[in-house]
């Protein structure tokens, strides 16, 4: 008794005490400890290998992958243009910006930002036959999903047309020029506006017939005209519609980049045969998937028999990516996708626009305010490619001009624009972006010679009367 | 000091052992248990997602997918052929026997069992770029554990060898063919012993010219012969050699079924233009990936350019599963992932050649020993296919035969065999194969109307002294 008041308040309170927590962190450890490992047994190795190599930073100037290189057990940083080092942080200053290709790298950032719900974990099993469900090779999730999108942003009626998948539009544009070339038998068809494949693959079937304007009323003609009608147009971006009219006129629409973050959408497309891609869309260039939207019956089906003849459809894998990609996009009915999207190529417009604004020997294309069905508001469109003209007599070769002020863009000729155009790709990362700038800007500013110069945030501006009025400030 | 005595062995030795416990378990949280939540942050939805589907077990007889249907937020079984019902538990008794296809599904258990090691998780940003390093598309990674599964398995030269990588060894048999039929342009090339896709395709380059034996000697003719050589066959097993000769005969040869699991390697191919897929290798049908080895650059160049022009390369997310499959297959030199394909296929072999020994309706082709260069000792070949003959005068139409029974196989006469010929696939799944083998034990105890039948181990024997003699027990 007389103890007892000596050292329970002093002992006891810390041992019972004492025995709680135990009982807690047992307790803790038993549930929360082995709901862990029940959540996650075979996938572990898979998420850990993934997370390990993207926590390779490559200093914000390039990124490691999965399926890179590996030196000493370190992933090797795969480097942006102009950017090298082990981890990507030395620029090499001579470096030219390459704007020619159009790699959708502007989104990339987006998908860094949203890693968990990007994530696809592919199990060592999935889907290993040749076939999902039907002859089509599609899969019903994914599918279900397209027609979802295209409600949602309103760029496609998708009621009553049948959807065939491809490896990427490429292997769709052939599909379709194939199915539409068959429809009238007598004579072979003639494809316009539209050169590269159709000759490369040399078919029976069809053969380049030049530009469509040539075309114009193919009525009095006795073949098949196919047209190909990129709109938005490649490059300036304009939407567009078929100009070949007649009973056998036939138009392929490519609608690579009828999306948000390109131009307004002031309706819904709903064209017979129109053609679509992840490629500019998600900017997933690299999992070569495309979806084809088709009225006729008996066109989807020789699509899609094309499609199986060719690579007997469209890698699984791919397609699991590509339903993951859109269930991001769709997240918020598209908002947050989209926003980083036209937000990114909007202020890349801004200051290219700005930049050239004070420019006298170099102009590009009329970016005009449209609305928007998906915006809901009038907005300035932001096509993928500057549209860029050399204005100067001199610069009849636009091309070498800029190459030798260390831009690389694409020949304007290439697109049956003239020597004096070259088309810049505004969609590439940010460090190209970057770099493209800084070459225009020394290019403007070169232009001042004669004129005073002010450094206007680090943008120079020729101090002259005319140029100051159309300097949009 | 009295106290002393009394609390300190009763109490002291709790309290104290119980404060170390909570320490080590303080511990054990902090540094084992922090380490588990830094190891995982963004990829852990997607590993949960995929243990989620992959838990319905769909009573073995079929699986969930992750981009499959989900009905009130649980993933939906999609069921082996013949079975049905939630979990795939229900057996529909008339259902016939499908081993039509090729697909090869008997792979499946393999990677199930290897789920940790087969896993990928892909990152939303996985490679969005059109191009890996250069023009070719390709994996560096990929290429160099294609080549080093080649000196493993022993079944290829790939020293002084270009690769090409293609969307299933489909894509890569026309770009052959359109690389080679451009060897020499003074008339379009001839193809033979390969009907369906070049007659397709109706290129300018080609045309179909029959059965190869018409042309054993193409030396007289003035056409480029290209000869398509499947090795082993399709679908008897046999290894095959071109048999047009000449100056202008040139052979492409599909190695689908150049494995361990089909047949005995006996030396490593050394041809000009060898075609491979992951389909038959792997049997990952669905993700569409192929490779060909070419000696020669330019029609490696030409190859290339085709696959280019016709999908701008390989889907980067197909070539991130098929190195991590590679990986896994090439574990143990081979050992683990061989000896599962070859046992399970010889056991079926085993089960088949049983059940047929005591039928004189029914044969299949000769499966003589080899010896196989990869398991070092003579093996009895196990290809993918039975090649079936009917026997009897009057079941000229064999296809009909089998499907009466239950039993729908592919017509001998779509490999130009006759009619008596039916090609029955061994690769399905073990359900396919099992209904296959229920059928056909039926079809051979209806032999045995006019003789006693007994069972040995459920499978019926007709005693008859002849039929006793070749049964191989």
């Amino acid at each position: 008794m007389g103890f007892a008041k000596i050292w329970k308040p002093k002992y006891g309170i810390c041992l019972v005490s004492s025995m709680v927590l135990n009982l807690l962190l047992i307790g803790y450890l038993l549930f929360v400890g082995t709901k862990w490992n029940w959540e996650l047994s075979w996938s572990m190795r898979a998420a850990m290998e993934a997370e390990a190599v993207a926590s390779e930073l490559c200093s914000g100037h390039g990124r490691a992958y999965l399926d890179g290189l590996v030196v000493d057990g370190k992933p090797v940083c795969e480097c942006n243009t102009c950017f090298g080092g082990p981890d990507c942080s030395l620029f090499s200053p001579g470096c030219a910006a390459d704007v020619d290709s159009g790699n959708p790298l502007f989104l990339e950032p987006f998908w860094m930002q949203n890693a968990a719900s990007s994530a696809v974990l592919v199990a060592g099993w999935h889907r290993m036959g040749y076939q999902v469900n039907d002859q089509a090779h599609i899969s019903t999730e994914l599918e279900k999903h397209i027609r979802k999108l295209h409600s949602v942003v309103g760029n496609a009626v998708t009621e009553k047309r049948f959807i065939v998948f491809g490896a990427g539009s490429s292997q769709l544009l052939n599909a379709a020029v194939h199915a539409l070339s068959q429809d009238k038998s007598t004579s072979p068809a003639g494809v316009v506006a539209y050169k590269a494949q159709t000759e490369f693959f040399r078919s029976n079937d069809y053969k380049f017939l030049g530009d469509a304007a040539l075309w114009k009323n193919a009525s009095d003609a006795n073949v098949n005209i196919i047209e190909f009608v990129t709109s938005p147009n490649n490059p300036d971006g304009h939407l567009m519609k078929a100009v070949v009219q007649g009973d056998y006129a036939k138009a392929i629409y490519d609608h690579a980049n009828l999306w948000p973050h390109y131009t307004a959408i002031p309706a819904p497309a709903d064209e017979d045969l129109m053609i679509f891609t992840l490629s500019k869309l998600t900017g997933h260039a690299g999992s070569r998937f495309g979806w084809a939207l088709i009225k006729n019956e008996a066109i989807y089906q020789r699509m899609a028999t094309y499609v199986y003849e060719n690579s007997v459809g469209v890698s699984q894998d791919t397609q699991l990516v590509a339903l993951k990609l859109l269930k991001v996009v769709l997240e918020g009915n598209g908002g947050d996708f989209f926003d980083f999207g036209s937000t990114t190529m909007r202020s890349r417009w801004e200051t290219l626009s700005e930049a050239l604004s004070v420019s006298n020997r170099f102009s590009i294309q009329e970016i005009e305010p449209r609305y928007c069905r998906f915006f809901r508001q009038v907005r300035v469109t932001s096509p993928a490619f500057a549209w860029l003209k050399c204005e100067r007599d001199e610069d009849k070769d636009c091309y070498s001009v800029l190459k030798t002020a260390g831009i690389i863009g694409r020949q304007g000729t290439v697109f049956g624009g003239g020597s004096r155009y070259v088309r810049l790709s505004l969609i590439a990362t940010q460090d190209d972006f970057d770099l493209l700038m800084s070459k225009i800007n020394t290019l403007v500013s070169d232009e001042c010679v004669d004129s005073k110069l002010v450094e206007d945030h680090n943008q120079p501006i020729c101090v002259d009367y005319k140029l100051i009025m159309n300097h949009t400030l």
